[in-house]
Parts: C-alpha cells; sequence; structure tokens
C-alpha cells in the first residue's frame, strides 16, 4: 500500500486542498510515476467545477505529467524503474479492440481519462497503464514537457491526421494554450501561418511563435482579404463562431478542423462544403506512436509550449490565473 | 453558321417548347457535338423554374450528353471527328489555374456550366471546350452513358476523393437518381452496402443493385441498430435531415459526405465531430482525368445508371415524370 500527497477539490467549485488516498502495491500492467512537473489544461478547471457532469469528488485534476518511473506491475512493457514519462489525458485503453489494435488508442470506447475516476497530476505520483506512460527522448525539457501530453498531442494529431503539407496556407483559431501550440508545430512543418486573434495584447507574442499574418477575427474586412486562400485551420476555441466565414477563407479542397468542444451545433452550409470540395473535422488527443513522434519532432524542433511555472503548493493561485484567462500561454506545476 | 434544333424554357415553370438558334461555325478550342442520348438531371428542373437565380431565358437544358463530335476548331487536342464523346455539368475551365492545372478542373473558379449562359443537350448539336468532351471507352453502353457525366462523377468522386476502401462499411442517403449509382459504383468497389430509404416500394430494386442492407431511416431503431459502424456515408438528398443520427452510425473516422445541396445549414455537434475523429464533407462533380477512370471502371464492371427512355420529341412527359418523383432511377432522352 503506498499513500499519495495530492490536492483535491471536494466539490463543483471547490479550492484545492491537500489530500491523501492510499492506492494498494502497483502490479500487472500498471506504472507508478513520481510527478515532477504537471501543466493544468482549461480541462482540469471544467472537471473541478463538474461542467461536464462526470466528476466524482474528491477529484485531483491534473494531465499533463511528467515525471519518473519509481515502481512498475510485473506485466509491464517498454517501460522500467527510473525512466522518465510522460502520462497525459488517457492513463488507459483496452489494447485490443480494433482502434487499439489499429494506433488510434485515444479513439478507443473504453479508454480512460486520468482524472475521471481516478486521480491525476496534482500530486506526488500518478498511476497509469504502461502504454501511455511515455518515454520522453533524450533532451526533452522536462520543465516544458508537460502541456504537450494533453494540449500538445491535441494540436498535433489534426496537422498529421488530415495530411498538412509544408505548402500549405494554414490558419490557427484562438491564440491560447492549445492555438500558441499550434501556431509552433505549424511553422515548423513549413506551412504560411495565419493566427486568428481578437486580442490586440497578444500580437508581438503570436508573431515571435511563428505566425506570419495576424488576422483580426472580429472584423470582416480582416477575413475578406484571405478569402479563399487557406488550406487547413485548426479551431481551438470552444465558442460558438460564425464558421461560414471561417469556411469562405478556406481554399478549394481547405478544411477546418475543431478541436475546441464548442456546445452549441455549428451550422455549416452544404453549399459551402460543396463548391470548394471542402471539409469540417474534429479530434480528440491523439495516439500512442504519433505521441511519441511528437516528442521526437519537438526536441528535433526545439518546440516547447510557452509556459509560466508554479510551486504545485501554489496551485489555487496558478488555477485563479488559468480562470482570469491571464495565462500566457500555458500553466505548469512544479511538484 | 449552324442552325441548332433546340427544345427550350421561356420562363421560369415554362413547358420546353421548340427553338431554333444559330451558333457561328466552331473554331478555336472548341468542339461540336451531335447529341445522341441526353440524361435528365433535378438540376435541370431547378434550372428551368430558375430556384437558384442564374438563368438566362430562353434556357436549352440538358447537361448529362453522348453523342459523336462532328467538327472541332484548329486547336483542339484529344478529340476528332467522329468520336464518340459525353459532356457533363462543365463545358469549359480556364485550363491554366491551380485547380485546372492540378487536375481538378471541376473546382475552376471560372468553370462555366453547360446551361447556364449557354444552351445544352436538350438539342440536336451541343458545343463545349475540347477537354470536357471526354471520349467514351470502347464497349461503354451509349444509351445509358449519359447521366454518368453528371450524377455519375457526383458520386464517383468523394468515394475516391475520401479514399474509401474496400474493407469498407458504407451508406448511401436518398436512393434516386445519384443515390442508386453510388450503390453499384460502391458495391463494385468491394464495401458492405447500405442503403438509407424510406420508400418500401424500392427495396426489391435496391437490393438488387447491390445493397446488403436496407435501412429505414425515418426509424430511430433502425438507425441505432448499426450505430457506430460505417466508415463513408454519402448524402443525395436536398432535404434537411437529422445530421447527428447519422454521424451516430459512423464508426471511429468515419466521414459523412454530402453532393446533397441542401439549403438550410447543416446543424453538427462539434462534440460528435470530435471524439470518433469524425468529419462532414462536400463535392461538386469530378475533375476530367477522374470522370476518364470511371468511365474505364464503368465499362470493367458493367456499371450503368438504371434508366428510363424517352423520345426527345416527349421531353415534357419526360420532365412531368421526373417531376412527380416516378423516375426508377434515371431518366434519358434518345435524339
Amino acid at each position: 500500500m503506498i499513500t499519495v500527497n495530492a490536492y483535491a477539490a471536494h466539490e463543483a467549485g471547490g479550492k484545492l486542498e491537500k489530500h491523501q488516498y492510499e492506492l494498494p502495491d502497483v502490479s500487472g500492467e500498471y506504472v507508478d510515476i513520481k510527478v515532477e512537473y504537471c501543466g493544468i489544461c482549461h480541462s482540469d478547471l471544467s472537471m473541478i467545477n463538474n461542467e461536464w457532469g462526470m466528476t466524482q469528488y474528491p477529484i485531483v485534476p491534473g494531465h499533463e505529467i511528467v515525471g519518473e518511473v519509481i515502481a512498475v506491475g510485473s506485466e509491464v512493457k517498454n517501460v522500467n524503474v527510473g525512466d522518465k514519462v510522460g502520462l497525459g489525458w488517457f492513463s488507459e485503453s483496452c489494447m485490443h479492440c480494433n482502434q487499439c489494435i489499429g494506433g488510434n488508442q485515444h479513439l478507443c470506447g473504453s479508454a480512460e481519462a486520468t482524472i475521471v475516476g481516478r486521480h491525476g497530476g496534482f500530486s506526488d505520483v500518478v498511476r497509469g497503464h504502461w502504454s501511455w506512460a511515455i518515454p520522453l527522448p533524450e533532451g526533452l525539457d522536462m520543465a516544458k514537457a508537460g502541456p504537450l501530453f494533453c494540449g500538445g498531442i491535441t494540436v498535433f494529431n489534426p496537422i498529421v491526421l488530415s495530411g498538412v503539407q509544408p505548402t500549405d496556407k494554414v490558419g490557427v483559431i484562438g491564440i491560447g494554450g492549445l492555438g500558441h501550440m499550434a501556431i509552433k508545430f505549424l511553422k515548423a512543418w513549413g506551412c504560411e501561418v495565419t493566427a486568428f486573434s481578437s486580442n490586440p495584447n497578444k500580437k508581438d507574442d503570436i508573431i515571435k511563435m511563428g505566425a506570419h499574418l495576424v488576422v483580426n477575427s472580429r472584423n470582416p474586412e480582416d477575413l475578406e482579404s484571405i478569402a479563399g486562400t487557406l488550406d487547413f485551420i485548426l479551431n481551438t476555441a470552444n465558442v460558438s463562431l460564425d464558421w461560414n466565414s471561417y469556411l469562405t477563407t478556406l481554399a478549394p479542397k481547405g478544411k477546418l478542423h475543431t478541436v475546441g468542444a464548442v456546445l452549441e451545433p455549428m451550422e455549416i452550409p452544404a453549399f459551402s462544403l460543396l463548391v470548394g470540395e471542402k471539409a469540417l473535422g474534429g479530434s480528440p488527443l491523439g495516439g500512442i506512436a504519433l505521441t511519441r513522434k511528437m516528442l521526437e519532432f519537438c526536441v528535433r524542433h526545439d518546440i516547447y509550449p510557452t509556459v509560466e511555472t508554479f510551486d504545485m503548493s501554489d496551485v489555487n493561485t496558478a488555477m485563479k490565473h488559468l480562470e482570469e484567462g491571464k495565462a500566457r500561454f500555458r500553466i505548469v506545476l512544479k511538484a
């Protein structure tokens, strides 16, 4: 039996408080990871507030974890005690369905999320299935790597999935925790990158990250000026937008892909898709092999999220900073 | 100067009447085709009735033409007098933009439709650019081939564009002029084909065409029984449907593709796309090279639309038959 020292919320909207819980000694296919850093994702906040109606209290948030493997069960493959690994939104999947066997473990119907019905990384130890404890490649900076395991793979996957080419002109909607990583990936991909942002205070940062153009998405004239030019647009915003105005910025065969879980149905005129052979897609996170490849890509191109670091003991200050929209651009807790 | 003997409507909703018009002798890159057969497409009706606000009267409808080349301009390539060719929705495109040069002439911003601002195939002669006068492969049955040049390529293109594989389970919504050809193509493609139809009178025909399963799309239980199973759904209907109920029949990574120009915006919940990495697409017709390949595929697999044939002189009877929803499944006029 081990005792885990964590931070938990005990009710919707509750502050995070010190919380101890016990786990049986690790066994079978599971590994225990000593948390060194844990990113904060907006979905941690959504889960604390039970916005999706699936929170079990007390909840220990945190699903952008990097740390060291400190114990492994007898059936564990691929990772060993002492390995540095990352663990993201998912920490288990069935390993035998067509999606898992086919390399799309993130689409497994029984995949389990790290903070849904189990406890996450705002703690000293977290447990997961060996397959999702992804070894960090040599040279990856652990202090900034955590957000790659949720936000990072969420925006990396659509680039690969959609077949984005270095010759493409691409756009990113919403330059926050996810969007700023998308800009960095797409810049390294070789694309011409347009950022859609309505916040003038972010413009300099956005250009520094690699965007070639910043378009004010609240200005119809700005959108019109790039009509018919983009091959791919990634939406990271969670709010309802005038989707058709973005579709008109797509070139023929262009795709609008959303990773933002907008609650209201997206209104898509069929004619806008038909005439230019356009598409709308969506995706959640990414598979295990692709996550590994993303990490190698990050090392090769020196790509990291732009992070602000707080001590784990200041977690409530960090959450407030996030909630107030002040994060530039992702927050990481240091254990 | 040549005199063309055609059937034209002179006002929205008007009957088709004998109409003569003159054309200068063919020159440059154009060819004249003696019409032997011409299919009737629902868009001929829409154009006669000016539903899209772009009809110029008198209008000579007809854009599913097969016939013989009787004259060519001095700059014509690829076709010669005496060749049997087909001409579809488009009869000209710029030949130099990225879309044309890239093989997607149907996405050319200045492509010209056969019956928009020019005269179509309800006539003895029609004129088009040589590139869109597509030579018929040896062995193609001209009496049934006309509808391939609009309806046929419209449903064939999405299959190729979407990367449909013979291992896929696919669905077709709306089993009419377009949908019935989609079933035949997808059956020959090697797929398991589900037809969505609410008309019990069509069921036997649909099974004979090659569908493995007919699902009553008006029955929620029928839709639920195939939840999460289809890799690709082609919508050929022009009416608003409960799109989300079709998205739920898609397997992870599945795609719903519409060629039906539904007028109301399609309401698409982002969450339905996100969770299963699904997509929504649309397309109009197809490129020239793909049309040629489709014709070869039709000869190899003996695929033709199921047609009812009327004499060109009975064009008004034929249009009435179409308008009343009685066509089983495509009407062809014989010159």
